[in-house]
């Protein structure tokens, strides 16, 4: 079916408006907007019905193949306050072309990313006063595509539903800035060459939560997950890629198809570049990491996603052994240096050499969006 | 939260009941019958209001977590319409146990699996005349647990909802019990040891939709898996395990961690052993899979799971070579007897000297449940 011209959006408005949760209480997904952007598929029409109706309950039929067989996508993504008061998105265009090859993974039909990216636009004008305003605080946008055929055969449904809900978030970890804990999983596997792990889908999440639990029950933040064939290669930590400043150098592994493409850790490649500092994509062994922490050459490691944005690590553990991160209980200069500025830039607080923020409203000059 | 006394089912009935389907429509999965079950966890709570109601769109928030993480298990079983006009259950305490391992794995809490079984006897006899008698027709039973809190972070659920659904079926492949030409999938991966794939989960399936549907594309019925590790050992054939006469002997391969524990698996073993026919459990490479059929040892090859049975592989097809098993177009006399010999102890036309059959009415003497 191809990508239909786009309808205009209907906007169903919210008579019944929710009261805003205390920035102190808002944790990360926790309060959901007074809308919601929604859009159906069926093989015969294409994409279509695009509209903006209050946030409430779907009705699903209990056989919708997403319900049993997982076929599903999504995507996260934020909206800032400005220093003046404006709404800036950061780098949305990357995340509607994850979007789609996540789709293609997952043998969903491709979307229109100019039709979704203008729903995104009115959804977040629409519910704008939910933004909060608070430093670290955002609204997180989640777009979410569902196979909704009801029948149980193990195959790709006809039909889908595209919806997308937004969220207005604190930090998304307890402890804010503060170096975390690491547990390096040694049992389970996240995902493999060859699987999901690199397209944003449920499964991937599904697989986690185990080693999440097992890990958070003994104190650690989250998990260090390895490779699923040598069990031996560094992949991603929690949800989110990672990376290592050993000595001069920063290293994050290869994109090798099992772990999620990050726009964060795109960012962070591309500012690190910029400021003339050494990266390098490539296999890196736990074997390496734990013998850096050991010869004290590892002077910091953190994690970057949409969620966090630039999150700490303070030590990992391995099979109880302690292997310590730079200096305990605070982050390391690079790690707050690339925090501060990915934030700046998001918030609209330092300046966009990259052209990365899209400006929603008409009270800033619009940026161009980030050509990758 | 302990396992709480079953409460009462209570039971709403459908006052506007469908009309049934013709034989002939059936497919698998595709209608579905008047009632289902549901029940509902909170942490605080435990499982409560176990509950038949029609059968109709049931409302989950859409931040609900098993839209975002898949944390989800499921089962199949299916109920059979005896010659006598009874209906039985196969193995149905098999299906629980699973149930239960898969919810240890996907971090659900444990269910009461004799509730759940009163209810799957509840539900089938509410829905009898749902049954379809045809010769390889029955009534497939889905329950599913769905994690239900709305709630975006990365974290099991708190809140869930059992489900079940019942669907009359037909065949499951379309070509009935002809040998269907098989894919050998080179590029994607199902599941790898330390991920999902010993769960009855969904992230597995979702994985498996994109090689399926490249694999119909070619005219292929299904794909055969290789492990994730070595790319190299046998794990399973789309969503069956998998089984091969090689001379003499039959083999499977090894529940390693990473295919699924089924039913009709265990069954076929027990029914070889019984029937005094040699057995393995291992490591099968796909080399010596195509050594077997390149020089004629290859007798037979067939999948099994409760929606198919067993189902005849005629040809494999490796990277472009043809593979053949046994003689081309019919299906082995061991899978014939296999299939006649499960199919009748299903249905009640045949003994059970292995007390796999439940009796669910009073017209039959009650089969004791298989204890494994």
């Amino acid at each position: 079916m191809p990508i239909r011209r786009p309808e205009p959006i209907a906007v169903r408005r919210n008579r019944r408006p929710k009261p805003k949760p205390e920035t102190d209480a808002l944790g990360f997904g926790r309060f959901f907007t007074d809308h919601m952007f929604m859009m159906d598929y069926e093989d015969s029409r294409g994409w279509h019905d695009p509209r903006i109706v209050p946030y409430g309950p779907i009705e699903l039929d209990p056989a919708a193949k997403v319900l049993h067989y997982g076929q599903m996508t999504f995507e996260g993504m934020k909206a800032y306050r400005s220093p003046s008061g404006g709404i800036r998105l950061f780098r949305p265009d990357m995340n509607l072309k994850r979007l789609s090859r996540s789709n293609v993974r997952l043998g969903i039909p491709p979307i229109d990313e100019e039709l979704v990216s203008e729903a995104i636009r009115r959804l977040v004008l629409l519910d704008r006063d939910w933004l909060p305003a608070a430093p670290g605080t955002s609204l997180y946008i989640r777009p979410f595509i569902l196979a909704v055929e009801p029948l149980l055969g193990v195959s790709p449904s006809r039909e889908y539903r595209l919806i997308m809900i937004m969220t207005p978030v604190g930090s998304y970890y307890e402890k804010g800035g503060d170096p975390v804990s690491i547990r390096i999983e040694t049992e389970y596997v996240r995902a493999v060459r060859g699987g999901l792990g690199g397209a944003k889908t449920a499964g991937n999440y599904a697989a986690s939560l185990k080693a999440q639990e097992e890990a958070a029950s003994r104190g650690f933040a989250q998990v260090l997950w390895l490779d699923g064939v040598h069990r031996k290669y560094i992949e991603e930590v929690g949800s989110m890629n990672v990376f290592f400043r050993i000595g001069e150098k920063v290293v994050t592994p290869a994109l090798s198809g099992s772990i999620l493409d990050g726009v964060t850790r795109d960012s962070v490649l591309r500012l690190l570049n910029h400021w003339g500092i050494g990266t390098e994509e490539r296999r890196i062994a736990i074997d390496e990491v734990a013998a850096a922490c050991r010869n004290g050459t590892m002077a910091e490691a953190f994690g970057t996603g949409t969620a966090a944005v630039v999150s700490p690590i303070g030590e990992l553990d391995w099979d109880g052994e302690r292997l310590l991160v730079g200096n305990p209980g605070e982050a390391g200069p690079l790690t707050r240096r690339l925090y501060d500025e990915l934030t700046g830039i998001q918030t609209g607080r330092a300046p966009d050499p990259f052209g990365w923020t899209v400006a929603l409203d008409g009270s800033e000059e619009p940026a161009k969006p980030g050509r990758d």
